[in-house]
């Protein structure tokens, strides 16, 4: 009998899964030049996985986000797809994929669900430099070079930043989310990390793109983006630290500082039990790095996460921005994942 | 064997559900003023529910929604996000919620699943007065004061009336969907509602809020609303009524007559059997009840639900507009629930 | 205790399916005539089914779409809801349905997950003749008139191309997408398959319209699209053929050629193991076959299908577009179905 129970069950168990995250966000902030105060409420993120098992070597994985709870003509938000892929694994060591999947790079843009960081909103770094939550479409290897030590590399669409205007060559402004981007010039990326001590996480990636104008310009803006990270944690302490710089080839950036963008952040945080944690974040970053102007930004968050269920997180922090920028306030948040 | 069978079916059953309900409509309403006819076919609302069940306490609701089949640059609908909350139960009798949640008011707000109600569209004072389907974001606690009487309470980001124009004041188009929602001014929402004679169903709400204008007048345009129904059901025979009254402060919303703004319904209703239902329903409601001038509309539909399935309704309503409005026609419509 | 396990199982058992499919696609393509290279990476279609078995004769079935991975304001993809509907059983050879759903009409419209057809796009005939994907609400039935012989007949809401313009009277242009669709006039569809001999698909459809201008003309622009197919497999090799043709009345559509609007294509191919197969299509199809111009544009396609696993495909082809369009190039795919 303990044998047809057990088929029955693996003849019905679904090869399909869903899962999903989300965040609430209501922030206050005082821009303390213009003395503009924000005080806005957004479900800044629903996101929803559908996966599938197809069979125990190859698999589907996606993931579906409304931001800003409303998308269509004249709202706010937007419907988008940020991972679709088929991943196969060709031998214990090399896992490759097809489709389209989040970039190999940082700490926050590939795991991001609201349970898993500290900060009612994501680091301005990863956000402005990287640029968080970048995705792109192509094909990646995964490969395990020794236990603890892998390498991720990966072909794929690119950036397309504008090329006049204020936000030109700006980092965040190239992504075109695999929405009939134009693909002229591809990104390679490849990744290392290391995991081999227990507590100690470090990373480095490069990507490269022969010109983020995508043709469009006469001077190629070929750009390199270089960005390093580690995590370290010690019974309850930890500590997250982050650098990324971009270096873009060509006059065109140069003339307007865009040619340099950089930044950094460490975070430590203390977790006094299951349920409670703090930390606080130094953040700096530059989009305008190339110029001779103080343009560098900084952001000081303190603040505090209260779990309510390992997978249900309520936040709070205080945030402080300087440097180019003068504001101050606080966020609160809700966040989910399951 | 019983035993382990059992212990393996716990193992394999999915916190994760899903859920959904939609509708169709076919209109065919004739404006006797203008001789105009609308012959309309629209998907109007096909909704999905994604649920997870944390732990027996802790819980997460969400309700993802497309409009008129179709979101995007140029199209007529939107993806909105109706609901998104995490909720706990503290005790037996005190559970609390946080994220983006339905407003405990009227009776179609939070139970609109087209198997639920009679008549093909819902019904025109709950849309244009309470303003259903109204949700926000905050935090709620649902209160069992004793067997049968309940008391919700909520702290939610509030409603952003245009200010000028010809919609200036109207209460639905304040609604900002938690989409990056101006708060200013926050929403205090209180609800009773009392079940505990079978067949009897009595409830009211009170939302006030301090601003309609989110501080962008002078003259603070602070509003309450008031909302009472009941449900009455003997045999066969069922009859449901609301009545809904905002008022606003201040000299702007004076000005333009939308100080009150009021409607009620009465809809009785006889079920034939299982799968027929007959009913009639009269409305009447004013967006200008603070002027002088007649600009009370009315609405008498007459209709018949046939059930092909507890969960799949087929609707039609011949629907006749008086008092300031002048149309006659009909209604088809397809529902479903699962 | 057998009993106890069965049933048991079959209380767990879930009537909500979910599925879905997509396809990533790189063009390159180049105008030979304005020598324009088009290099683009696009997720074109990511889909998500949602089917529910109500009991056993009555089911829903839902297909929500993202088009081009992006939908909001100023994005280029779209949300779409391409079928939703209620199917019953009304006994084992009659099955009607009311929603939204696929008109029954040509090869690719109603099944078009990618592992099952050949070549990165769809084929421009059915696309830019039928105008695949077509979807509209209404009711429909199926008949089994014998074992292999079935009648499907539908009479659903209808086209509204443009009357003016260059897109005056183009089918494809006249999808209402069932998003608060104007139904002046209605369409009326009857196709007839044949599938009783093994390796052999016949089938034909007719759609009447009184009128693709909705009213709007005084001239009706009645509108029949006639349609048949074939399809024939014995062994490896395989053969798919389809002719369109739109016939549409009235002194408007015949002013600007569009009075008549056809096309075919025939794609043999041949399966070399359950891993790999070719193909090559042949395609040619006119818009403006009313005219006296030579407008008719040719489009041949050659390739191949690699099948990770039945349910995922990776696809090459070569086209070279011909006729009153100049252009070569070639395509990659990913796609999937689950």
């Amino acid at each position: 009998v303990a044998d047809a129970v057990e088929s029955q069950q693996t003849a019905s168990k679904s090869a399909t899964t869903i899962g999903g995250y989300g965040e609430l966000h209501y922030n206050n902030i005082t821009n303390n030049k213009t003395d503009e105060k924000t005080r806005e409420m957004d479900f800044h993120r629903f996101v929803l996985f559908f996966n599938h098992e197809f069979d125990s070597k190859t698999r589907f994985v996606s993931e579906l986000e409304l931001e800003h709870a409303l998308a269509g003509e004249g709202k706010h938000g937007e419907v988008e797809l940020e991972q679709a892929y088929v991943e196969h694994d060709f031998s214990d060591t090399v896992t490759a994929k097809a489709g389209l999947f989040l970039m190999p790079v940082g700490l926050i843009n590939e795991t991001h669900e609201p349970p898993t960081f500290y900060g009612v909103e994501r680091n301005p770094v990863e956000k402005d430099i990287l640029p968080t939550t970048w995705w792109e479409a192509g094909i990646g290897a995964n490969f395990k070079l020794a236990p603890g030590l892998a390498l991720d590399t990966a072909i794929t669409s690119g950036l397309a930043t504008p090329v006049d205007g204020s936000n030109a060559f700006k980092i965040r402004n190239g992504r075109q989310k695999v929405s009939e981007a134009t693909a002229n010039d591809l990104a390679y990326t490849a990744r290392i990390r290391y995991t081999a001590i227990p507590g100690l996480e470090l990373g480095a990636s490069l990507v490269y793109q022969s010109d983020l104008s995508q043709g469009t310009l006469d001077d190629a803006a070929a750009a390199t983006l270089f960005t390093a990270h580690g995590v370290y944690s010690v019974d309850q302490f930890s500590v997250r630290a982050l650098y990324a710089q971009w270096n873009v080839d060509g006059a065109d950036a140069a003339a307007v500082g865009r040619d340099k963008q950089t930044g950094f952040y460490i975070e430590p945080s203390y977790k006094l039990n299951d349920q409670f944690g703090v930390f606080a974040r130094y953040s700096a970053w530059d989009n305008n790095a190339g110029d001779s102007a103080d343009t560098e930004k900084t952001q000081t968050n303190i603040g505090i996460n209260y779990w309510l269920h390992e997978d249900v997180v309520l936040k709070f922090d205080i945030e402080s921005q300087g440097g180019a920028a003068d504001a101050d306030g606080f966020n609160l948040g809700v966040g989910y994942q399951f």
